[in-house]
C-alpha cells in the first residue's frame, strides 16, 4: 500500500501536519492504536470552511470540509508513525458536522472524510463511524473528523 | 450466556442487521475489541422515531428510540461474530439524543438502550457511558446509539 | 508519580467519586485500556456549573466546569484502580460543551480538563482529545469529560 501515491493519483499531495489548538498532543498511541486528536478543516492554518451546512455552508460545501478534516488526520497520522504503510486498518472514524437544527444529512458530509479514507488506504481505510450534527465546533469549523488507527 | 433467549424471555426477537447509510462499514474489530458503527433507530429499513425530544417526542418515545438503537446494535454484531456467546463484556456506550435545546434528560434517554443491554448480556451487559443531547441525528432519528464491545 | 500530592499542591482535594446518573457503571476496564463514563461536573452530588456557555455561563465558568469534570473523572479512576500511580497514560480526552449556537471556544473551556490531567499527571497526562459544542448535557451540566486511560 502506498498511501500517498494514491493520494497524489487522485491530485492531492499531504500538508503539514496542523498544530493542536489547545492543551493537547496531535495524537496518542495505546498498543497498536492510535488515536488522533480531532481534526478541524484546517489549510495552511486557516479554516477552509466555517460556518453551519444548511446557512452558511452548503452540503457540497459539508462534504469538502470532511475531506479537508480527513486529509489533515492522514498528515498528523504521519507525523506520528513516519510511515503511512504501517496502516493495518482505519477503525473508527467520529464525525461532527455543525448544522441547522435538525439537520438529516450528516452521514452524506461524513462520506466526505470516509470515502477520502478508502481512496487512500484502499481496504484498509474502511471503517467503523458515528456521525452526528452539533450546534458549534471550534473556531467554528463546518466539520470536525476524529479518527482511531490501527498500526504494526 | 444465551442472548438471544434473553430477549425473547422479554419478547424481543432479533431482526436483520440494518445496512450502512453512508460510506462506512457496520463494524470493525481490532483486538478483541469490536467498534461498532452508530445505530439509529431503524425498524426494517424505516426509521421507528423520528424527530427531536421535548418537540415532536415524548420522552418516552425517546427511551424507545434508544431501545431500537440497541437491538439494531445487536443484530449487527450477530452479523460480526456470528455466536452472540462470544460477548465478554459490552466496554463502552456512547448515546446521542436529538433533543430541544437545552434538554436535560439524555441520561433517561440513554437508558432505553442501557437497560436493554443489561437484559440481553446480564453482568457483561453493563457498560461505561456518556449521553449527550445534539441538533441532529441522520435522517431524522430520535436517538443514535455507538457501542464498542469486547469479544472472546 | 504521585498524583495526589500533585494535586494537593495546587490547592485540590479529590472527593468521593460521584454515582453514575443512569444505568451504566462509572467504568470499564478492557485489556489495559479504562474507558470511564462521562463526567458532569458534580461536586458533592449537585452541579457547580448549570447552563449554556455564552448565555447563562461564561468563558471562564465553562473552564473551570470542565476542570471539575476532570477532577470527577480522576476520583472515578482512583476508585476504579486504587492506586493512581498505575496510570501510565491518559489516552483520549472527549469533551462537550453545553454552549449556544455557533460557540467557537469549545477547546478553550476543555482546556480546563486537558490543564488539570496534565497538573497531575505530568507527562503522562497529556492526551489526544475531540471537543465539540452541543445543545444539551445531562442534568443541564455546562461540560461533560469523557476520558480513555492507560493503566499498567
Amino acid at each position: 500500500m502506498n498511501v500517498e501515491a494514491n493520494l497524489d493519483r487522485i491530485g492531492i499531495q499531504l500538508e503539514e501536519a496542523p498544530s493542536p489548538v489547545g492543551s493537547y498532543l496531535p495524537y496518542r498511541i495505546t498498543g497498536n492504536l492510535v488515536y488522533l486528536s480531532g481534526a478541524i478543516c484546517l489549510r495552511n492554518g486557516v479554516l477552509e470552511y466555517v460556518g453551519a451546512v444548511g446557512r452558511e455552508r452548503t452540503l457540497e460545501e459539508g462534504i469538502e470540509a470532511a475531506k479537508r478534516c480527513a486529509l489533515n488526520q492522514i498528515s498528523t497520522l504521519k507525523s506520528a508513525i513516519g510511515d503511512l504503510g504501517r496502516v493495518r486498518k482505519v477503525v473508527h472514524l467520529a464525525g461532527f458536522v455543525w448544522a441547522v437544527e435538525g439537520f438529516k444529512d450528516s452521514p452524506k458530509v461524513i462520506n466526505g472524510a470516509s470515502d477520502l479514507y478508502a481512496q487512500a488506504f484502499g481496504e484498509a481505510g474502511k471503517h467503523s463511524r458515528a456521525a452526528v450534527s452539533v450546534s458549534g465546533l471550534p473556531g467554528g469549523s463546518t466539520v470536525e473528523v476524529q479518527t482511531v488507527f490501527e498500526i504494526t
